[in-house]
């Protein structure tokens, strides 16, 4: 359809819409929507330039096949990782606020909540999105993690405990809307969750556990 | 089809299949197997049936209408709160650990982790399944946990949190099947947790919260 050194008309910087990047958005949050809402069989390529108001063509370039759109749509946003390894740079005495503050913020800020909660909700009905969380966690959490409490001999798994642990409070809190975590303050949850996580991954000799 | 009172040919004692919990029971995972790959509005009494190896008419018969089979497939098994309950009782000291390995089980024995799967399945991607499942925490969770904790304030916070970290993990180890998690003994879980749920539900006065 198109060369890769440009578009059919003219070179990259005026041979492209100038909205390219908002489409190409338009085209990831269109597919987010439909493989949450009609699975990974269901959701076609048709369908999701329909819903994003472009050519099933152009969703081609961008992306090649259904299954590189799906990886796409389901990627954790690149700033989690990032955001994740600073909270837990720091002094250690509270390492625990600092990371459930971030891991939080990252499922309920308006730039990085919709693409994280789409890929949960397909992980949990989806094998190939249950992959792609999986791989995320192995390469992506435990990267961050692990050099950073050479010390703790069980890392790994405190690492994806405390994960697990904080990604079921994002679940009742934002996906099944349980009263209780809707209702109580953002620091309200920091405070109770905060020592637990901290005791989770920076143990104390001698604590109970 | 057929009065309330029985069958169409009989009573009740011999007017039904002699295997009638069998054929509910079947109708039941069948229902909470098409409800989950299909989504509630894709899911049809008749291919319910089809997989039941029963006529659609039974269905009905059993479940009145697709709402009602919906709410029979998707509710949590009654033995759930008696199990939250009874690992709630005894000696404070350890309440900790006995409600995550109580939790822990719930979601993985053979005789409730189907239906409790399903279940959060569906809450995460349903909007009435996510309402069967805030109604079970407000009516039955917190009315097992209330009662039982009567000098914590915040004790309807903490039970909810509680819970949704649980499930995390839960989801975390079963449904996304995280590495690390799978590999750990079900023992080394509850090691890891049952201080972190203790602390949690019976805060030490002075203990940084």
């Amino acid at each position: 359809m198109s060369d890769a050194t440009g578009g059919p008309r003219g070179g990259r910087p005026r041979g492209r819409r100038p909205g390219e990047s908002v489409t190409r958005t338009a085209v990831l949050e269109a597919a987010r929507a439909r493989f949450a809402e009609d699975g990974y069989a269901g959701a076609s390529i048709r369908k999701i330039a329909a819903d994003a108001g472009v050519d099933a063509a152009l969703v081609m370039r961008f992306h090649g096949s259904k299954d590189a759109l799906f990886a796409a749509a389901m990627a954790v946003p690149p700033e989690a990782a990032a955001t994740l390894a600073e909270a837990l740079d720091g002094p250690s005495a509270d390492v625990g606020e600092r990371l459930v503050r971030a891991f939080l913020r990252l499922w309920s800020d308006a730039d990085t909540s919709p693409a994280m909660l789409a890929m949960f909700r397909s992980a949990v009905t989806n094998e190939q999105a249950a992959a792609n969380l999986r791989e995320f966690i192995r390469a992506r959490v435990l990267e961050v993690f692990l050099p950073r409490f050479p010390d703790v001999p069980d890392a790994a798994l405190r690492a994806t405990l405390v994960s697990s642990m904080l990604l079921g409070v994002v679940v009742g809190r934002q996906i099944v809307a349980v009263h209780e975590l809707v209702a109580a303050g953002f620091e309200e949850i920091v405070t109770l969750l905060a020592p637990l996580v901290q005791q989770m991954l920076v143990p104390q000799p001698g604590a109970p556990r």
